[in-house]
Formats: C-alpha cells, sequence, structure tokens
C-alpha cells in the first residue's frame, strides 16, 4: 500500500512493511468499538458545529453519513480494511468516501490518542451497567433459592471440615454478601470511569474554539477530564475494572468449587439439572458438572488479563505511547467472561436442587456440636478456655470410644465436670443449637430471616432504580 | 511439646511435628498487629461486660493485663513464643500468665477465625489513612513543582517523540491527576474495609448474649457485617487494597521512569540531588538515579503481591481455611513497599531542579510545531485531513532539504498552499503555540493556571479535613 | 438441540441450556488444532487396525474420510458446528456422515481426554520448531548487524547513566547470548513436550489391546507417557513453554525499550525506517517506533497468559477436569504474539542504522573514562579503594570547576595522586579505552571479533542441523 | 553520614537522605548471600595473586581476613551496618578494618555487578541441590506408599465424579511423574545457573590481566560467562528458577487439595496424623489438615514471586539498573517456600493412611463400570460410539428406576442389545475391571508393577548419582 493511503502517511516514504502492518492492526477486535466511535463522533461534528468550526450543513452530512455506516456495519455489509489498522480510520475513511469534503473535516481537533480513550470509556460505562444487572440478577437467584430452603441444616465448614451446623440459606446469603461488595465496587468505578476525554486532541489541547462540556452533556458523561496530559496517557480506569473482575471471579471460583464439591458422589449435598452439565465421550454413565469447572477455570483468564494490563503500564514514560493499544483485547475478554460466568452462576445457582436429607445426616455428625457443650459450660460461669479443654477431652473420649455424644450417661457427663445437668442433652442437637444463636448475622432462623428481608428490600430497591435510569 | 499445651490441644494425641510448626507458625509476621488485637480484645472484654457475659472486675483485670502486654511489646521485653503459633495466642497466653482465670474468659463468643480478620481489618484502615496522607504530600510537591515552573516549556512526548510543546507545569499536573485517583480509590475502598466483623465467633455466630454493636462503637468501626460466614471467609478488602496499591505502583513507575529518562546524559532534563543518588563501586565519576530505578522496580513486588492473593482465593471453598493466612505478608510488604516509594518520590519530586534552557532549547526541535501548521490552515477553512497532508508534505520537504520551518520563504509555503500568509511564521514559535492553545484542559498558561488553583484548593481542603478528623 | 445428538447424550434427558451451550464450546479456538487431530486420528486408526480391532479395510476408510475432512477444512468448504463443542467432535461427527458405521469406530480406546491433550503436544512441537527458527533468525541478524557496526562505539550505560565506553556490536552481542539461553530453553522443553498420550484412554486405560509404541512411531513421538493418570491431568508442558515466552518476551522487551529510547530526539542513537515507523493522525511530523512500542507493550499478554493458566491448574484434584480446557486459548495467543513479536524485532534489527557519530560524541562524553584513572593507579600498585576515591575527587573537581578531564594540567594531576604521568593522558581516550581491556568477554575489538566468530560458527552449524532435519 | 564513608563517596557533596538510605539498603535479606560472597571473594583473590595483580601474600591475608569475617557472622557477633548498604560493602569495609591496605585490594578488576550476580548464582546451585533432593525423597515417600497400597482400589475421578476404578497406586504415581518432570527442570536450569560472571566487571571487562577461567576451575563454574554486557544486566536464571517453583508449586497444590478433600468428613478417604493438623481456638472436636491447606496457599506466592520478578524486568534497557536489586527477596522466598511445602509434604505422605474399606465402597459405586459394558461390546464388534450409547441408555435406565447393574436380568440386557450374554455380569466388578486393563500405564495390577519397579530402579539411581557427587 503507498504510505500516502494512510490517513497520516504525509511525511512518510516508503510502505508500511506488511508483517508490521499485521502486527499492529487492531481492527480485528477494536471493530466492537464501532457504536460508540459513531455515537461520540455525532457529537463531536455536532460540538464543532456549534463552536462555529464547520457549519451546520456539514454537521448534519456527518451524522447522516455515519449513520450509514452504522447501519452497513449492523447488517455485515461493511467491508474492513486492516491497512487502515483501527476502527476509528476505518469509520473515517468510509465517511469521506460516502459524504466527500466534509468528512474530511470531522477529525478536526481532535486525535486517535482521545477519541479512542472516550470511545472505550462510553463502551465500558456500558458494560459495567450490563455487569452491574447480571449482578444483582444473581443475588435475586441466590435469594430466591435462599428463601426456598429457609429451614434446610447443613453442615458448615472450616478447613473443609464440620465446625458448626448452620442453615443452607445462612451459607448461601453469605454470597449475596460477596456479591454485593462486588457491585459497589463497579458503582465506585463509573466514578473513574465517566469522564470525558474529547477535546484532549494528541495530548496538549487544541487552539480551535471548541466547547468541551457542549460534548461532555451530548454524550451523558458525568464529568471533563481536567489535564489533557493525563487524558490520553492513563488506562487506571481500565485496570480498576479489571481488578474488579478479577475479584469477583475470585468469588464466583469459590462458588464454582462448591458446586462440583457438593456434586461429588461423595458430597451428594447437591443436584445440577442436566443442562448444565455435560457427558464423557468415553464413559457412558458420566454426568459432569462443566459449567461449575469452566466458571473455576476461567478465573485463570480474568487474573491474566488483569496483570497483563498492569505489565503493559508499568514503567512508560507520559503521555500516549503505543503500548496502550494492548488495554483492548484483555478488557473485552475479561468483560465477555465475567458476563458468561455470571450468566452460567445465575442458571446454575436457580435451578440447583439441595439434597436436604443428606444435609441433615452430615449436619449433625462428627461431633459437630462439641462447640455447644463449651458455650454449656460458658453460661455456667466456666472459663471458656477450660470450657474448650472439658470439650475437647471428651470428643477424644469419644473417638477412642468409638462413641457419640448421646451414648454418653449422666455419670460420664460429670466425670468431665460436674456443671452438666440433664440439659446438657436437650442442647445437643442439630435445631437447638442453630435456634440458640442469637448473635447479630448469625445462623439463627430470626437472624437469617432477618437477612433475607434485609436483601429482598435493598435488591428489589436496586432494581427498580435501574429500571427508572432507563426508563 | 505436649499437644496439651496448645490451646486447642483438648483432643489431641500426639505433638505437631517440628517441620509443620515452623512451616505453619505466623508469629515472625504477624506480630505487627500486636496494637491491633490487643485494642481489639480491650474491646470485646467490655462488651462482654457490658453484656453481662464476664463481671466489669474482669474487664478491668484483662484490660490491665492487655495494657501490660502493650507495654512489654513496645518496650522489646516480651518474649514471642513461635509453638503459640501467633500474635493472637501469644498474647492470650500470656494474659493468662498474668492474671489468671479472667484471661481464660477473654476469648468467649470469640474464634480466631473473627479475631484476625478483625484486627487486620482495624490496622489496614490506619494504613489507609497513612497512605492517603502521603498521596496527598506527593500531589502537594508536584503543586508546589509546577508553580515553581509556571512558565518553563518542554517537548510533549508521545510514543517517546516529540509532539508538541507543553508547559512542565502541565505534565507535572498530569501525575496529580493519577494520584488524585488513587486517592478516591482508597477512600473508596474504606467503604469495604471499615467493618466490624467480632461476633461472627468461628463462622455461625454464637449463643451467647454479646452486644456486636457495642463493639463496633468501641472500635469506631463504621458498619457491623452482616452475614458470619462471610465474615470469616472473606478476603477481598485485602485484594482491593493490594489492587490499589499495584495501580498507585504502576503509576509511580511512570514517574519513575521518567526520572530515569530525563536525569541520563541524553536527555539532561533534570537534575537530581546527590541526597537522592548514589556512586558506583566501581566507576568515581557515576551518579545514580538509585531511587527512581528502585521505585520503578519495586513494582514488581506490588504486581507480585496481588498476584499471591487472588491465587490463594482461587477456588477456596467456604468459610474459613487456613489458606487464608497467607494474606498477611503480601499485605504488609506492599504497605511497606509503597509508603516506602511514596517517600522517595515526594523526597526526589521536592528536590529536583529542571534544566530550563535544555528544555526550552529541545521544545521547538524537530519539526514539532507541524500540528500549528495543519490548525493554521484549518483555522482558514481547510478541512483537516488536507491540512494535515500539506503539513506533512511540507514536513517531508524539509527534511529532504535540511531545513526547518523558518528557513522557507513565503513562496516556498504558497506552493504548499496558498492559504498560507505571513502571519504563518509568527504562529510558528513555542510560546505562540502553547499560547494559542483555548481547550479546557489544555497546555496554555491560562488553563494551567488554572488547574493549579484548582488544585491547591482540593487539596488544602483534603489536608484541612485530614487535620480536623485527627483532632 | 437433542441431548442425544451430543456423542455423549445416552444418559442425559434434558437438552443443555444455550447460554451453557455457548459459554463452553470451545471450536471457535481448538478448530487451529485440526491438522494434528487428523494426524492422530489417522495414526489411532492404524494401530487399531495393526492390533486386529477394527479391520483393514475400516482403518482405509477412516483415513480416506479424515483426508477429505481434512481437505474440506482448508479449502474453507468445512462447516464447524458449536453444538458439536469442539474439533474432535466436529471431525469424527463429519466422519461417520461420511463413511457410516466405521467412522463409529474410530473412538474406540480413545478418549477426549488423552485426544486432546495429545493434539496439543503434537502442534506444540511444531510451534517450538518454528519459534527456534524464528529465533536463530533474530540472533543472525544482530550478528550480522555486529559486523556492520565492528569498529563503532557508543557509551556503555549502567543506571541508564555512562558507565564505559563499548562496542557497539559488543551491546547488540549481548541479545545474542539472551536468545540463545532462550533457544536452548525451548529445545529443553521439548523432552517433556514430545510425550505420547494416546492410549491413556479416560484416565485409567483400556481393556483393549491396543499398542502404544505402534502409535508413538507413526506419530514420530520420542516416549510414551508413563502413566494414564498423569498423562490426562497435567499440563506443566504448556505452562513450561508458557513461561519460556514470558523470559524470551521479557528479553525482547528490554530490546524494544531500547530502540524506543534510542530513536528519541533526544538520544538519536538509531534511525529506523519508515516501514517500521507509523504516523499520527493529528501531527504531521511524527515517525513515531510503533513495532517497538507494541513489541513492548505486549509483554503484558506473554505474562497475562503465564498467569492465567498457572492460576487454572492450582489446586486442581486428578485427573482431568473440565478447567483444564482453559489450557488453549492462553497458548495458542502466547504463540502467535511471540513469533509476531520475533518477525518485527528482526526486521527492525535488519533495517536500523546507527547514527555512528552521535554514538561516537556521547562514548567519550560525561567523566565516562574515570575508570581508567582509577585502573591506571592500580597498575602503578595504589590500592582500588584509594585509587577509586582518587578518580572520584577528580571528577568532583572537574564538576565543581567546569573542566573536563583533558582540561587538568600535569600539576593538577599531581596534586590527587604523585602516581600520575604524562602517559595518563594518552590513556583517556575511548579508543584506548576499548583497546586495553583484555579480559574474557569484554568490549575490546579482539574479545568482540572472538565472539562474533564464535557465534557464526554456532548458529552456521544450529542452522544447517535443522536444515537436515528437515530433509 | 558523610557520603565518603561510602566506599563509592568520593564525588558526592551530600550524604544520602535518609528515608532513601532505608529504602535502598538491603543488607537485611542479602545478607543470606555471606557464605557464597566471602567464598567468591577468597577465589578472586587467589586468582588476583596467581595473574601477578596483587601479591600472594596480600591474597593470603585477605583469604585470612574473610576467614575471621566468615566465623564472625556464623557466631552471631558480627554488626551489619544498613548504612553501608549491602553484604558486599559490610564485608569489605569490615576486611580493610581488619587487614588494612590488603583489603582495599579486594575490589580490583570488580563490580558489585558482576560480584552480587556471580554470588547468586553460586548461592542458587547450591539450592537447586537441595530442592531436587527434596523433590526425590518426595517422590520416594510416594513410591513407598504406592507399594504399601498396591492392592488397594478406588475410585478413579474426572470432573471429580466417579470415573473408572484405579489403583490408589496409580493414583500416588500420577505424582511421582509429575515430580519427576520437576527434577527435570531444575536439572536443566542448572546449565543456565552455573555460569560464572566474575570479571565482567561494571559491564566492559578490564584492562586488568585477570584469568577468569582460574576462578571458574577455583569455584567450580560449568563455564564463564560470554559477554559482559549480558553477564551484569540479565537475570533470566532467576526467572526460570522462579517458574520452574511455580510449576512444582502448582503441582503440589493439586496434591493438597486432595489431602483437604480425602481428609473430609465427606471423603473420608484418608487419615493424616494428629502431627500434621491442628485444632481450633472456639471448637473443642476440630481436627483441620491445616499443613495441607497452608501448602495449596502458598502457591500463592509462588506465582506472585514468579510475577514480581518477570515486572522487574520489563522494558529494562542494558545493563545493570538498580531495578535488579529486586531480584532477590522473591528468590529467596520461594526457595525457603518450597522447601517447606516440599518437606510437609513429604512428611504427610509418608504419615497418611489410607482408608481402604471406604475407598473399595466407593470404587464401585454410581455405574462407575459403565465403560466396562460399552468396552464389553466393542470386544463383540460393536462400533463403539453405538455401545457408548447403548450402554448410555442402560445407565439412563437404572438411575429411573432407582436400579444398579447387578440388579438386571438377562432379558433385560437383551433388550438393550443381543450382544450381551451371562459373562456380562462377571465382567461388571471393580476388581475385573482394573485386572482387565492392558494398555501401557494403565491401571491394571501388571502394569502398576511395573510402574514401581521403574521407578525404584530410576529414583535408587538418582540417590547413589548424588550420594558419589557428595563424596
Amino acid at each position: 500500500m503507498n504510505p500516502n493511503t494512510k490517513l497520516w502517511g504525509g511525511r512518510f516514504t516508503q510502505a508500511t512493511d506488511k508483517a508490521a502492518e499485521r502486527f499492529s492492526a487492531s481492527i480485528h477486535y477494536d471493530s466492537r468499538l464501532y457504536k460508540h466511535d459513531i455515537e461520540g463522533s455525532i457529537a463531536h461534528a455536532k460540538m464543532l458545529a456549534v463552536s462555529g468550526i464547520i457549519t451546520a450543513d456539514e454537521a448534519r452530512r456527518i451524522e447522516s453519513g455515519l449513520n450509514t455506516i452504522l447501519s452497513q456495519i449492523e447488517s455485515g455489509e461493511f467491508v474492513f480494511r486492516p491497512e487502515l489498522e483501527d476502527i476509528h480510520m476505518n469509520i473515517e475513511s468510509k465517511l469521506t468516501e460516502l459524504i466527500g469534503p466534509a468528512g474530511a473535516k470531522l477529525h478536526t481537533a481532535r486525535s486517535r490518542n482521545d477519541q479512542v480513550v472516550n470511545d472505550v470509556r462510553m463502551y465500558l460505562r456500558d458494560e459495567v451497567n450490563d455487569i452491574t444487572d447480571l449482578i444483582i440478577r444473581l443475588q435475586k437467584s441466590f435469594l430466591e433459592k435462599a428463601k426456598e430452603y429457609k429451614s434446610a441444616v447443613m453442615p458448615g465448614f472450616t478447613h473443609l471440615q464440620h465446625a458448626q451446623p448452620v442453615l443452607v440459606a445462612h451459607h448461601l446469603l453469605a454470597y449475596v454478601c460477596m456479591l454485593d461488595r462486588d457491585r459497589e465496587r463497579f458503582f465506585d468505578s463509573l466514578k473513574r470511569i465517566n469522564v470525558m476525554a474529547l477535546g484532549s486532541c494528541a495530548l496538549a489541547g487544541t487552539p480551535l474554539p471548541i466547547n468541551r462540556d457542549c460534548t461532555k452533556e451530548l454524550l451523558k458523561f458525568d464529568t471533563v477530564s481536567i489535564n489533557s496530559i493525563d487524558a490520553v496517557s492513563d488506562r487506571d480506569f481500565i485496570v480498576e475494572f479489571l481488578a474488579d473482575c478479577a475479584i469477583l471471579g475470585a468469588h464466583l471460583s469459590r462458588l464454582a468449587e462448591e458446586l462440583v464439591l457438593w456434586t461429588s458422589p461423595e458430597f451428594r449435598f447437591v443436584i445440577l439439572p442436566d443442562a448444565y452439565c455435560t457427558g464423557s465421550s468415553i464413559m457412558p454413565q458420566k454426568k459432569n458438572p462443566d459449567m461449575a469447572e469452566l466458571s473455576r477455570g476461567k478465573t485463570g483468564r480474568l487474573y491474566g488479563n488483569l496483570m497483563s494490563i498492569l505489565t503493559t503500564l508499568k514503567g512508560l514514560p507520559l503521555s500516549y505511547n503505543r503500548d496502550l493499544q494492548e488495554d483492548k483485547e484483555p478488557l473485552f475478554d475479561s468483560i465477555d467472561t465475567i458476563k458468561g460466568i455470571l450468566t452460567v452462576c445465575d442458571g446454575m445457582v436457580s435451578a440447583m436442587r439441595f439434597n436436604v436429607e443428606r444435609l441433615e445426616d452430615m449436619a449433625g455428625a462428627d461431633f459437630i456440636l462439641a462447640t455447644e457443650i463449651a458455650d454449656y459450660l460458658v453460661l455456667k460461669n466456666v472459663p471458656f478456655r477450660s470450657a474448650h479443654e472439658i470439650s475437647g477431652k471428651i470428643v477424644g473420649y469419644c473417638v477412642k470410644n468409638k462413641k457419640d455424644f448421646c451414648d454418653l450417661d449422666m455419670n460420664q457427663w460429670k466425670s468431665f465436670s460436674d456443671k452438666f445437668e440433664d440439659d446438657i442433652k436437650s442442647r445437643l442437637t442439630v435445631m437447638n443449637s442453630i435456634k440458640n444463636k442469637i448473635s447479630k448475622g448469625s445462623t439463627s432462623y430470626n437472624e437469617v430471616e432477618n437477612q433475607i428481608d434485609y436483601w429482598f428490600l435493598k435488591i428489589n430497591k436496586l432494581v427498580s432504580d435501574i429500571t427508572e435510569n432507563i426508563q
């Protein structure tokens, strides 16, 4: 290709090396930004007209041309040309082809440096809203499931060992809390995403009488960037977003791990419907929790994408450097990945059924009620450490003699401490263990009920806020 | 050691393997939490007394014992015992030694699971405040430096090539913007850090009549955790903090890179005082910008620490797992590292001197004013793309004929476009290029002045808010 | 899709959820393995025939059917069906369509678990060979460039400060060394890549009388995997490869950084041809070293891909888990990326021209010869530390008095040490500094000549070995 | 401190800033290199004497002084001085204090740049040997355990679902394979670690007549570095080592995960002795697999350390930069971590007991033998895909009618395929399933026996090689 075909080719005397052209082209992934690029360009043209830099008629022709391109792209008839490097040049080039000289005025008071970062900001704020919706939907599915299994018990785990009995609903609500912090983090990030960069131009601003506030209003940005050098050289809003995705991914990898464990033949806590499982090419009996495994496995790329952009930014001098083009693929990949994970997790959580009998059986096994004994003694004024030690000895005695707590008679109880009375026995049931909890945020029926109410209220409010915003 | 020496040893019949004991001990790093652990325990004891679980006298003895331990630790006379595993057990064990049975009551309605995460939350909110102060201090140093060099010019860079002339102050203020987003991110993170976890106990809460709001007030937390399972199993506030440190570190690595470049013999833009440089063990003439290099190099550990905790969390089932102990060393290391980097960067920024003559020389070199030519033509109604192409050809002509713009006579100008008039020459100075910029956030004197005013106002307000909070 | 359309659908009663199907499909990236999958299947069929499990005729029909599919894929007429999940099922399904019942026998004594890992191993050993060739080619370009600039000098840098003068060729040869270790690492990795996994089946082997050594010979593997559980569950050969790419990427990021620095207006050490630069959409004079910047920026994804697969593997129980499907995209991306970087770096290194005069000017500036003074004194038996101190004082004196070494008269020299004689002056030239070096591996003309000879011999031998292997 | 107290302070007029001094000091961690630094210095001094650069007497005094320092460090009486920055300067400074002017000659023809990298190389080759020994020891423990449980069966897992029955020994031997590749990788890395860098000096070599081969022989290096610029600027041998640790860590995280799963109340596959478990501060019954959890959790820092050094290297221009000081802490941490994990894993593997009855029960459950049915049909010439489908339908039928395979009568079998004969029933036992496997590397008794023999032979040979090397 003749260097002068490039929109920047004026001073060049040699065509770009073919391998280099392939190496540097971004059109195969940044075409994803077409809608926001066009929306941004239309607003830019309107502002140029308002500011008297182009005529109203030129602005109208630009808008009409861009809308034609939009239709062509959406209908699939637009031909992307790799030698035009990126989405911006593909669109601008086609525009001039369509509308003539007015098209050549679109890039006035603009550089790709401010244009691309502005496109990404517009694109990302939309994606953040989508992701937030998916989070809320998943929270709601957990909440419904918690309500459905309100009275079901299960062994609570620490160290993957039975710790104390808890309500299934309580366990599920832990995920609602985790997701809520994720939601909050994405919400906070919008402050740093929703900032208009256009008008920063290459890095120094422009001598043309543009009106950045006008463009901001047209594109519904919250604020305008303060410093043009910073505006074209920084990508921290992308790193923040990718970190938020990584944390959310970590949370969902824990859910996925639990689904894998819970559907194993050893656990048998949960049944996943066939729709979320796949079979084996060789073993006819297999029903594998593939969606959970993939949700867990895809954590890798969420972390990897974060590391990728962090590495790219490390040690870059200001302002724009071409290295920054590498911000897009990890960003797009994390967006697609996190949306995919949220969607299948939502499906699995909605569809999973708990094996309530199995859970109840396991909730009382393995001396899981030993802490009740210690708490019983504390209520009778035995210092906690002594109470703990006495309970530990009872467990040790039972293990050694292959007995369970209920096998002990009153004499045996007394031999460990004379504080034990008959009522110790009635305390040692899963039901009572749960019922007796009274601390805020604990696993008692009351407290879990409170949590469910709290979340329904909060999430319904969030949903109605979103609906309002859309209208 | 007899297993029963362990505070949890009741049911155990075999001592911990020596290598395993060393492998799992955390006292060599978590001793750093001593102050917050003691503060938390005192509040917990007070709450237990208020709730009638222990007597007021027991609470007083616990408080007094803990204060003794605090003094012992701060004076260096406290002996940490690795076989007691961690800071919590070291303190509790010593407390019982000091005050007898009342000490054995401290751990009532508490588990190490909620205790440790609560300690870290208290510790971290203090550190976040310290880091925020250091960020503001560095912003202020940039601001003072920008004011000092208000009229100095330099070549603005994109791709490390000269792009357009900018004010030195404008470049410095880009860092103030970056740091301000960092500051905001840390501020936002406090919402998720400053949450009281005590009372979640092992994972299920407690049947004892504790009052979590009371503890919250005593320890000045903003909120109380909602779900006890989540409270002991989640560490996302740590990941978020480490991500914030990584982003801040990325920003400062860019500053560090620029300092290294600017002090090189090829750039000669900046002079760093001897106090921030070191020499060579072999080359007597060397004066190396080591502090900048280390600030850049330490980005590695900030990223690595983030990756470390993310990896640890991946795929962990709920609730507490011992893996979570691995949250502390990366956290502590990133805290120390980022404070160190902020401190030396502040020192360097305050002390650096710009070589104003050199900067001015370079600010006008290498056809850096070519965009002025294009903008000139645009103002004469030439479509931007044509204006860009014409300017590119003029550059090409000058390169080929080893001329500079000022060497062209009017005929030559006209041969590229008849829109050129005599006034093109006066436009082509660094001074005019900067002065003519008018867009918001641009590099013109006015706009930069506005930025400086904006930041002084904002930062002074932040400083006075902090001072008030402390009082 | 009816669940029974799936080749594993026998026991399923519900179709896969649509979102889940999209989420888990891999055909859009694993189609890249088609050639190796077909090659592996043909060999498997031949082995089944040799072992009497299928007939020779069935094997022939399978081979012919697979070759038809190969042509269809390569001509672009093959239609990949996402609902068939992956490349293996797409091919097998089409095969049965083409040749009937014999096709349904191909998957005998095979599982996708061993099939996919075997495909990747075949694919990767080819890619490793391609990458090795590109490394050798780049080494050769460095070597040619070193020969071309055999007598050119430049300032040697430590801390990006001038340290001692070196030969340009010496600096270039450092990269040949780095690349040679990369080449060695890839070579070593082949031991762990080139292992035949087929016959491990799902995880336990098979009761059918297969002959794994026969398949190994047909597919030219070095060895056969030892343990079927390990064979289907491990991916360490992929991690190792990605780590090797990351290290190579780190090396090339250093080269890229130097190219960016060297082409900056401040350095002016190197001129890159237009073919490896691009212009600006706004600034007509710009000629940016984009290929170097992108080579540096793409280090991010090389590191990110490594972290991705490491994260995915963390904490996975044996044997195969669906998480492992996530091994492919980072692998493919790193392969494409590293080949792209190697190619453009080769182009840039071959095409770059050094600005010899500028390099020579800078090679003698800034007291770079101070170490010569110290070495001079050492040869006169002054202990090195004192020699270093004396030289440092001379530098300090010169800086303070704005003098250069050549401005000092003999009295001044003597005032620092009476060991100085007239010959000190002749020593203090760039040429002599380089010539006087005599240690092995140093920058003297002789030593650099030796290095060039050594590498030409070694690399020509490598190239001829490769050529032989291909024949 | 007066700048001139620094050994490089000659030209400096201002003391190092206190915060900067703390920030840049490395003595608190690089003191770990003391032994190798001293060993290297003694060899360097001997070489200087052999080469006539210092006298034999000076070399003797240096050696004797350094040996005194060695004793002082090992006895704990040596006082490290942070203001002397690092271990090299601490030792050299003390040496001159001890032996006077001869000490000041030690640093002749040497720079810290080549000294430090050489120290690390010596240190690391020792550590690699230690780690290799620990790997072999762990392989041996797996092997002994496999032998001990030679006839025990267990369900083989894919997707954490039961796939096919396997021998416990077969599963354990998978780890022996994984570890063997780790061992090989460390072995391969020695080629790139065991290279002598001394004599490269700052970056350019030296005019003094040193003999690098002599130093190499004295320090038992395999080769001498080829290019002095490369020698002081590269750290890829450290990255490679950290990558090898990360891969080994990934392997051991999988073991750790399995230990956690297997000791859970739901699995009950394995009993770990008390010595490798710890209790709970609140729940008296708890016996937690903490060492396994920590082994899994510490994967985080192994990955993080790798990321750390990769980040530090990214985009660094040649040659030495102070950033490289950041190579040591991640290196040291990964060494300590991997040795700790290997040690406790060895302890756990040696001490764990399998619950053979439980494993046998689970090995036959859940239609795990369905693949046997398909294989049975294949042997009767049913194409595999049809055989798979028929078996799948039988499983579906059994699930729906709550039957097991053994509940089906011959009519029912025939209704699925008339190929079924009476012998189908005898095939469907765990024992026969395992016994019938015949492929190489499969789970049959014979094949597993072969594997055990193979590994005993190989590992005993490795051990005897090591013993020989030591003698």
